[in-house]
């Protein structure tokens, strides 16, 4: 960490800043510029806070010069975290799809959904049971009854299963039926159920909330992590922008971005991040060009009557179109997209 | 609402439009223009999403017409709604100030901080137990402990109370020990915690999520309103912005924009929004003249030495200087500050 | 346009509102609701402004349902325009790649930089001769003499070629020796130059400005165009986000969200954008399988000692290896790379 | 500038670095850390650019710890800059309030509207003879003719003008005419544009533009500035938010964040922030309370007619009232509204 003294700084405003870097068992490091001093500390700064020094007399500013998340980082692992999933991997060079209907409505329309995404190549199959809606107003999802559903057509169909959990109290009963938790963008800083996630044993899906910086969902990760819950996966999902004629503005720089300092898979979401069926194919082979480690795309039987989002759901047929589309992008950037596997009765 | 069809679109797509509209008990007006074809949807449209038309064939885009919120409107209750919260009151021409610690890090210093706040005229005492804090290794509250002091304090020093809850489990404790509740702007969205607070008969303090639109932050009182709790207060506390040297915008548009629409009242935190104490006291100021019904500012007793967010937090004496500016001020625009309390001993 | 009344409005304000709308010529349809009276204008509405009812008493909204732009349309030309530079296309499906160094620093080091591209596929040279800096202490550009060896060298190694007009005083020089002419992002609504490069018969690559929407781009092109010339090419280069650690943040979905609305080429420059030479390629990638019809590279002989923007530009090498990467995607969606005229001597 | 390298580099990178930094004729420091190597620069770095050092190889991150503007900067010129205008102060305490339609229609109008503001207490007489319009369709002003009926009036009416000025071939023109030159939000990095009012003796009223943070506003000052016209008068108007409601997001932190690093003035502009007449006045009044020093309104005779930004512009009576609630808000914060000079006949 960094601390610059403002210009003209008192010597006591010095001593005050050293004093506290050694109060806290670390070492100062003093460099006076012919306008400032600079003074450095030395030794593990994960710890320190930049507001322990910021609001010190004399402080102009305060740098830190590492990261503040640690399991979450390369310099802490630096290869690739590949997790097994049923019978698929996600991460390094694994490529995963992610597919099925926003909101589980009933048992028969989510089977027809979850036998045409198999049949197209996904890996993993996604319904919503707990459902976020901005309106009380709104359908808010089928509840434990999705549960059950979910997890018997994922069985019938030979793919393991994701679904949301906004609310401690399910935990219990999403982490016993599905296979990965999803964690959604608005409680991406519920820090009380992430810590709680991270005391189970089961992959997390990790939506970036529209309003975090790539720092903010690492640290968001580093509580499921520090918890002893190794097995994060990180999604883009768009950021809040101005542009009026998409629901987010899909930052599919954050997938390099991230690459470059995290050691755990990162994904993408065009169907949330657009909210718009004619973006989210282009934006799905797009992050596969991105170099994103999986994507995740709604698909419904009938988007026009879908419960929740229809606007932005895919039917069978343009799902399986991308599929197609997919694997051609993966094979050019030297990726193949994993075999699926047989139904399993 | 209104339902713009595509230049071209076959009568049988208007037609489907118009099913679906009677579909859902209401009628349908066409108005067949030059170049498009527009339908009018008559009848109560509230619990209506556009998502239910913006998937059908031949439809270009769906505009509602009337506000998704029905119980935050004033159209369902034009007049300011007044909160009672001990001896003061919130919301109309009354102006509140809520003062004290971000966080409550021992009973000495809290006593000491809402000595000093009330002495100055604050109405209301706020101190953090429970702590989201974007690093799992920061301080993150005395938990009940520090519930138990802020009720104690409170009622020593005669100021009701305010706290964050930041987990359905801890909703009945924080109920218990705080006069009012606030949710953080991260928690803005946490719809089973709205949920649960609607059930309560306590003022909650609503905290504007850093990427939530006017009608997202209503959309989130609506969850509360429509469970029977009607003592909703609104609070600005900055947007997500690209400038680098606030940690965000204060959007003090906010503040009337949200009076024309809804009858809550609104407040503004100006400590959380910039971050910095040099600017903490421009922006009461500014929140004063532009209409707030209250400000929320950190008090401590030595902001260099504070567990959380000491640069943004103010000394006793530049918080009683504020004090004297906004009394100044609230006079200019036809409001007083209420008058405090004697010690109830 | 739809005009939708206060509840509660005036007979004489709807009254005043259809007033208007005749002294414009057009014709009213009203649609009286339960709770609101809706207005619809029905005629052209591409010169009506929604400022001139907005203004209006009772009116509570103003929504346009047509595009307020026209000749950039879809709508007015439904077909892709495909511009001929030299002896290369762009639009269509024709994939055009324009790299260089983002300025010409001297003769003998931009030849080797055109020498590189060109041998790597690229399809029009770079170079900028006035250079827009933030700073008026940074390095400015080498002016006309930069444009000189921007032709020289552009007829030698058999490339058409691009640079930046910033002053209307510049632009009869700019248009004498460049092929196709720049609008930065920062001059993307500098009206008066629009107006001046549409009275010239030249393309010209307008850049979206950071600020700006999809709408507020298209208009800019309408200057253009309205003014006659019809070669207009859009590049998006990234918005104003709030993630400190990338320049800008890119929106791809401008990509297939443009070209679903106009006729007009789209391109992307991920080097401005990003900010990050790690962050390029992987961008540029995306940016083909997103559909864009073009990219724009800063590619530079040591980009280590650069004299503008040396951290976002490829070396020769790292260019050649996308160049590859790029026609793999180009082949998996369908597009061919245009095969390198040879040199003309 | 600390140059921070990553963890592992190589000695010969970090002897790069430090040969660079020779080179340009500055000391290096080293300090060597548990984890990573930091170069500080030792000397003035005001020149010194990051990119510099970023793109060297085994460079992490560059941190300048000067701001990149010297003239602008309180370290420059400690005083707070007062300019005379007319017979009025602008800067320090004193309080400007520059009023007028938002264009210049007719004489006629033009006048009725200076005398209503004069009589009200305006300080600076505002109207726009050379319009920036998004679209081409939209009234683009009376140029020339405009300037004519602004120096008319103002003289008449005994109040000194301001204008916009939108391309450098006006320029002498719109200087001949008006008092103040106004540089647009949208012109606030042509960089041409200010290198020539820079050359003029004239004060300038520069608009910061919607996606440009504080230090970029200040850099285009910076060029006014270093081209030796020191008469910079600095104006927040909303950046690009996402809240659909405004037109943009008033940034008034900018105020006293602008205050604390530069000693220009800086003035408000609430019409065009928030493009809605409803919430013009609370916001005039805020930024007055924030410490502004000036604001700028847009009063129109008839504000249902005008021909552009009718929505946003005040009527007579609306204004005069807000005129005695900013003298009020003046007051309590120690200024005081400048007395409005004698009509010059």
């Amino acid at each position: 960490m960094i601390i610059v003294m403002q210009k003209g700084a008192a010597e006591t405003q010095i001593e005050g800043v050293v004093r506290r870097i050694k109060e806290l068992g670390l070492k100062a490091h003093l460099s006076r510029g012919e306008f400032k001093t600079i003074v450095g500390v030395i030794g593990d700064e994960t710890l320190l806070r930049p507001e322990l020094f910021a609001g010190l007399g004399g402080v102009e500013s305060v740098m830190p010069i590492m990261k503040p998340y640690k399991l979450a980082s390369r310099d802490f692992h630096a290869e690739d975290t590949v997790l097994e999933i049923g019978p698929y991997r996600l991460g390094g060079s694994a490529l995963g799809v992610i597919a099925g209907p926003c909101s589980i409505e009933s048992e028969a329309s989510f089977r027809e959904a979850a036998v045409a995404v198999r049949e197209a190549g996904a890996t993993l199959l996604r319904g919503g049971a707990f459902k976020p809606r901005t309106s009380p107003y709104s359908f808010q999802g089928l509840g434990e009854e999705g549960l059950r559903i979910l997890q018997a057509v994922g069985a019938e169909v030979g793919l393991p299963t994701v679904t949301e959990v906004m609310d401690v109290r399910d935990l219990e009963a999403v982490a016993r039926y599905a296979d990965v938790l999803q964690v959604g963008a608005r409680n991406m800083q519920n820090f009380r159920l992430l810590t709680e996630i991270g005391h189970l044993r089961k992959p997390v899906l990790l939506k970036r909330n529209s309003a975090a910086t790539i720092e903010e969902l690492l640290m968001s990760a580093e509580y499921v992590l520090s918890e002893g819950n190794r097995q994060v996966i990180l999604c883009e999902r768009g950021v809040r922008g101005f542009e009026p004629s998409t629901r987010y503005t899909l930052d599919l720089s954050a997938v390099p971005n991230l690459q470059g300092v995290t050691h755990l898979p990162v994904i993408v979401d065009p169907s949330h991040a657009t909210g718009r069926r004619d973006l989210v194919v282009p934006m799905a082979l797009a992050a596969v060009a991105a170099g994103a480690q999986g994507i995740m795309v709604e698909v419904h039987p009938c988007p026009e009557k879908a419960l929740s989002d229809g606007p932005q759901q895919l039917g069978f047929e343009a799902f399986a179109t991308m599929m197609k589309e997919v694997a051609a992008i993966a094979k050019a950037v030297g990726r193949t997209l994993q075999t699926p596997v047989k139904q399993t009765s």
